[in-house]
């Protein structure tokens, strides 16, 4: 027995980690279908050792899923899912386009699984950069109470796509050859180069991007009075993203303590120990689940504050694991 | 008539920069001499159209300037420059050597130049780390005081060197091609990577160039109870630092009054015009002379905070540009 599950935006780099990902977790599956615009239509896909025929995504399609995960943009999901949840099928969307409605519950499963109970067939995965932030101060959160979080990105190209990933290896191949390379992905040259904008500006001068960490923050933890300060910026490498993270507690605690809570966390690795040159970077984390978290170190001035730098593949626990995690969840717990 | 000035450390990134910049300013100079370490002796450095040959930095050869700029090492600082400082040469070393020492003035000329009146012969040069970021906030320091400095770096490579923007380019390459490369500047892989780990570990595991942050906006600003919260990462750009900063004041301020005083600050450019994708990058910094400002916000929650991006060429206002300003202010002070 098992589930017929679809994967919708199946082409995708988040999509091919989610037919991965299924498969390396041995999710019960009856039937597998991959859904994809129609310019893949006909292609194939891999799960585990079968190839998968790639069919256009329509509403008639997607509903013979009693799961689908989604990773097909915001447009897409906002087109299709609507009529799909109606007939029954459950979606997992990986696009911004539910993650605020109030009827759409936003999890980590780590953190907020109990919100799944009142899904109307739709879930939503959050912002990768909100999911590897919050699951590395969750732990402490419940402990402590977050009062605060400053937080800076170094977000890979890989966020963007396979196009980006394209992008960033020729400019950076031009630019070693000393050859003209004109970006279409990014607003500007990515190679050697940071860009501190990604997705669209809204209202005060943050980007869409930033305003996602502080809301999705807000619903993931139910408590829309954690102050949340982000700025996010795209650094030149392929996949991982990173994080320094400032967060301030309502209570005391010891380095010590921190240590313990973080060792014992779910989804968390802590790689912390300076003079062995131990802590987390993005070269390393490529195609791992956890969320690594190192250079933990109290504020110098705030005794109820730390410091701390938070890495991991943004494609996996980001977006296809979290993903998948909650279809694992929601079958475990029917 | 003019000055007879050393530059010690002639051959490196930073000599050679100051050398440039020395010419470019038209500096009075009646006498040009470049010294280095022996491996360097009898090579050529540029000053303008002239070919200048290096000799060996020694206590004799050096005391024969007016003035010494230094860019050749802590160690070496440490050695030779108490004895020229002794024998009548000024020295503005740009090593970490002195800093801290009470008798020598740390001075960025945009902010502190009066602490050069009580000089004895030894100046000291901030870290570049540290110049960018208080050449942004110290003209709203003056208005609204600084209480609490959030930073967050992203430092290129060309701050430990030639050898370590060798190592990126070669590193990269052989990424591209797939062939092994051994790190021997940096701890890993710099190529597609970040590495949170600049100069060695102190204690309560904060890097020396965190804690110089630290320790060198309270002696610039003459205030060490503004706290600063920095954490330092090197990233693949080979020139130019960028800076995630939140920083908080004692009084109120409007985005309209930041705008002001930042446009009209010494050696300040304000870069922010999102909706034309308008904000400072690293790879368009590269041989400029301003603190490049951009993405300034008010913090969602804190009313007396901001955010900001500021980056700025760590070769030049970063290091041979501020140590040739503070020659500048001096000459034209005497």
């Amino acid at each position: 027995m098992g589930y017929k599950i679809a994967v919708v935006g199946a082409t995708g780099l988040v999509g091919q980690e989610m037919l991965k990902i299924l498969y390396e977790r041995k999710i019960p599956v009856s039937e597998i279908y991959a859904f994809a615009s129609a310019k893949s239509e006909g292609t194939y896909v891999e799960f585990g050792d079968e190839k998968i025929k790639v069919e256009k995504a329509t509403v008639d399609g997607i509903s013979k899923a009693d799961f689908a995960l989604f990773s097909i943009g915001e447009e897409i999901s906002l087109e299709l899912a609507p009529e799909i949840a109606k007939r029954g099928t459950i979606i997992i969307d990986n696009s911004n386009a539910f993650r605020m409605n109030p009827d759409v519950p936003l999890v980590i499963p780590e953190i907020n699984p109990e919100d799944l109970k009142n899904h109307k067939n739709i879930i939503a995965n959050p912002n990768c950069s909100t999911i590897q932030m919050l699951v590395a101060l969750n732990p402490l959160h419940k402990k402590w109470r977050l009062k605060k979080i400053f937080v800076a990105t170094y977000q890979s190209v890989s966020g963007k796509g396979k196009d980006a990933i394209d992008e960033l290896l020729t400019a950076t191949s031009s630019f070693l050859k000393k050859e003209d390379y004109s970006p279409k992905v990014f607003p500007y040259p990515i190679a050697f180069n940071l860009i501190p904008h990604i997705d669209s500006f809204e209202d005060e001068n943050y980007t869409r991007e930033e305003m996602k960490m502080v809301r999705e923050t807000h619903k993931i933890l139910h408590d829309p009075t954690i102050k949340v300060s982000p700025t996010c910026v795209r650094v030149p490498v392929l996949r991982g993203h990173s994080e320094v993270i400032n967060a301030e507690f309502e209570e005391e605690f010891t380095l010590k303590e921190v240590f313990e809570v973080l060792s014992n966390a779910p989804g968390v690795k802590v790689l912390d120990d300076p003079s062995n040159r131990v802590y987390p970077m993005p070269l390393f984390c490529d195609g791992k689940d956890e969320v690594f978290v190192g250079r933990i170190r109290k504020d110098l001035f705030e005794p109820k504050a730390l410091n701390m730098w938070v890495v991991s593949d943004n494609i996996r626990k980001g977006a296809a694991l979290n993903a998948v995690q909650i279809l694992e969840y929601m079958i475990n717990n029917k």
